[in-house]
């Protein structure tokens, strides 16, 4: 589905176009005017001229462009057909799964936020979980009508990076992906805990929580892929459950009955999409700590 | 309720057995036979005579005495009516507010053991949770009649422990109660976690959790009462929950938004009941450490 | 040696002085006019009144008292003797087991102090090692004549206060001692470790390091007696050094050879002479920690 | 200095004989009959076909290529002579450098050995420190003579695999060379501690201890190169020294006066020359954790 950027750089104006159109939403005029620009040295010359684009449009022009996006979690709009790209957007933080309480909650604020700025509510949702779209909202709805056009562009110029991220190949890359990663250190033994079982869990306010990824730690007590990577690390809150009971019980470490731990529950909440966020497990079966790595 | 060891001493035999001819179910007998062992020097000293007349009794005493105890959790009996202390007793380990698929469990436990023994499936209850109790169900089913037997008036005399302990004051105490304790220690500052709200809750594999004591840490970091104390720490799944993002936002800390830690859930297994168990939280905004202390 | 308050306030004035005489070096004024002051409810009481005297004594007369102070560590003092306490309050402090090197600094330290302000350098050496003295004449020296008299005073009613609070018994205590102690917890076998040897030594810049204390730890992984308790914890930085390669290879543990982790040192400073430091160590044969407790 | 391995092959036998000679002291012989096996696939085999011509050799060549080597320590001999490559080895391991005491010790280890075998006591000692050639000696002297035969061609055979490793470049390295690294995490910021002063020193019972690697942690709390890399990690114990009081003031972070942590040491022993050691470093003013990592 990836294109090359040398070969966007060589096409004709026509298939550049239609290579870039969908990168924003329903807007395929921002990539006939970026073609003007080629040939681009890389994707992150490519992106910023695209973005400059936004940026000079006359204000009508950004106000449609931000008009041109759906509702979040919007049922009626949903089952009339999204772009390939926003149906996928919002299916990844689980949009098309939200229970009742969460459905209530995004319709309230869908309504509250389009009734004071006249404008669908943006945020680029690969960058979040349920919680973490209502939360921002509470922080954005108090903004001022200026605030919020400047915040929707930056989110559609989000969602734009992590789409052209995923469409072009050139010699760099947009800093648009993070990473989370663990490792469990058996300090019992002095060595790496290998063969342990680690789920990672989104947790809900309103909804479910919902299972993220389940991997079993290697010969080196880490996952031979990040529990997340290749893609923004969506801010909210998370459990990783390691168990540990059978582990120890495995190597035949004298324990209580029942074993004093067995599934040990790290909670913790992401801030940064874009960073790097490590969170290891020392464990005896008697005690373990957990710390913010890198 | 309860009667000094030296009015016992004194009393009259009737009054002596009205005193304690519950301290074993349905059976004032072994109150009865214990009166003429008096004086006591002490409550042990009384406790180790009544567990010796049932001892002594002869067989079809002993399984009258097994026979004598209802099932657990059985409405139909609790609805014809238990001993006072059975209830209580009952009650204490949550037998009276049981979801289906425990209530379940517990009907299969009973009609199963009683069809292999030909007896009431007897444990102290006042040292489990509704967990533990199914767990050692499955362990004991296994056994032969001789052993279940055995194990039988084993958890009946340490039943009768606990309510003698209730009911008779001497100047030493049986060994029948345990004590669950926390403390918080803020690594950040270097001082003991004022105010920090502290949750326990009762895990259930069938039913539901259940919060077993709330408690906000004192300027020592500690609670001002231990979390279980004056009674047996049931055997079972518990979790303590921290409120540490409220505490160190009180503070002013500087911390991620959402903080990378808010909630801390700790999650152990008790084994021993009478046992001293201290299960700390060593806590920053970025890291945290518990293990098992005594 | 010590009395019984309630014997002073009943004792001729004549023996309250004989007994409270040296509480201020050099001083039996201040315990007589105190004495008019009888009956003390307390010691703090008594305190208060004697430090009271000296505060409203004429400017001339604390001076006198500031005056008639031996200068620290003077070996000509030393030989033409002092009197009792001052002789055993400068051996706690290790000041006359001094290096050369220490020795001349306080012999700079003294000379300094007295050509700027005429008076000798005070400091309650109960509450210091060699290196904090040093460290504390530093931050002095800078100090205008004022400040000096006035801490001058302040130090000599600390010195006081030691000695009222060893030769005086009432129903309350002043508050002049601290307490610093230690517990190891192994968190491989999930149990207090009993049987480590612990050593506390003081560390200096300019001379020996000096061990303050030896210590085994009992079942319950503490010292029985605090490693200093019952005085002051003097000011300064210490090393605790904990033989746990002993430890875990008499408990069989399968360890490196040579083992990862023998003698662990922890390093910290004392700030608050009559704070309680608690310095506990969490250790397996692969890893430990450590926090400033209390 | 150091060849690539298609010349070698590719070399006439005298520049054969000539380029590896001095692998094994005093021993052109072994590349001489090693070079008849050409080319090489790499250097594993090349080694392996040296140590097969060792083993095969005779057993009075085989002893005498153990009475090639030099005393330990010998300054007769180091006065006299000894080959480029023995010298080296031996100033590694600080033997040019040692105590009086540590020479005594290392001439006893030398007589003793001859004394009871006819040997000299031959170790690799770059795999070594002082204190821990002298604990090997203690578990050697013991053995008969046709074990220290065998282990004096092992250890023979482990020096020349360091010397054609650093003399030969093949597409495949020999596995000689271990790793010893440090990173200070900031648990009270939740950040890599940049800029701290990390110290490494090898201790000794008999001798000085020796600074082997300092170094400042960079950005990500790591150190540029790892402490110890490119080599065996002499078997021995070794102290770790963090500057951690300048670091937390530096950041103006809340401390005591004086820092309750200020240097912290961490004592460890390396037991495996070949294997990775990672001792890390979590820490706050007012606590700290180590475990060993790899």
């Amino acid at each position: 589905m990836s294109t090359k950027l040398s070969d966007l750089n060589a096409a004709d104006r026509d298939d550049f176009v239609a290579a870039l159109g969908n990168v924003f939403e329903y807007s395929p005029w921002i990539a006939e005017q970026a073609a003007a620009s080629r040939p681009f040295s890389g994707v992150k010359a490519l992106f910023a001229v695209m973005k400059d684009v936004v940026d000079r449009a006359p204000a009508e022009t950004r106000l449609a462009l931000i008009k041109g996006h759906p509702d979040l979690a919007n049922k009626t709009q949903r089952a009339a057909g999204l772009t390939h790209e926003s149906n996928a957007e919002q299916n990844s933080a689980g949009l098309d799964r939200l229970s009742d309480a969460e459905f209530e909650a995004f319709e309230r604020v869908n309504n509250a936020y389009k009734a004071k700025f006249g404008i669908p509510y943006i945020v680029c949702v690969r960058r979040h979980t349920r919680d973490s779209i209502l939360r921002d909202f509470e922080r954005r709805l108090p903004n001022d009508a200026q605030t919020e056009l400047r915040t929707s562009i930056e989110e559609i110029c989000r969602v734009a990076a992590l789409r052209l991220d995923q469409l072009v190949i050139g010699d760099d890359r947009l800093s648009v992906h993070g990473r989370l990663s663990t490792h469990v250190l058996d300090t019992h033994s002095g060595k790496p805990a290998a063969g342990i079982s680690v789920v990672l869990t989104e947790l809900s306010d309103l909804g479910e929580a919902r299972v993220v990824a389940r991997a079993v730690t290697n010969l080196d007590g880490r996952t031979d892929q990040p529990l997340i990577g290749g893609r923004p690390v969506p801010i909210g809150r998370y459990e990783l459950m390691f168990s540990v009971g059978d582990y120890f019980a495995g190597r035949g470490v004298p324990m209580s009955d029942p074993p004093f731990l067995d599934q040990i529950p790290l909670r913790f909440s992401v801030s940064d999409p874009e960073g790097h966020l490590h969170v290891p497990l020392l464990v005896t079966p008697w005690s373990y700590a957990t710390y913010r790595g890198s």
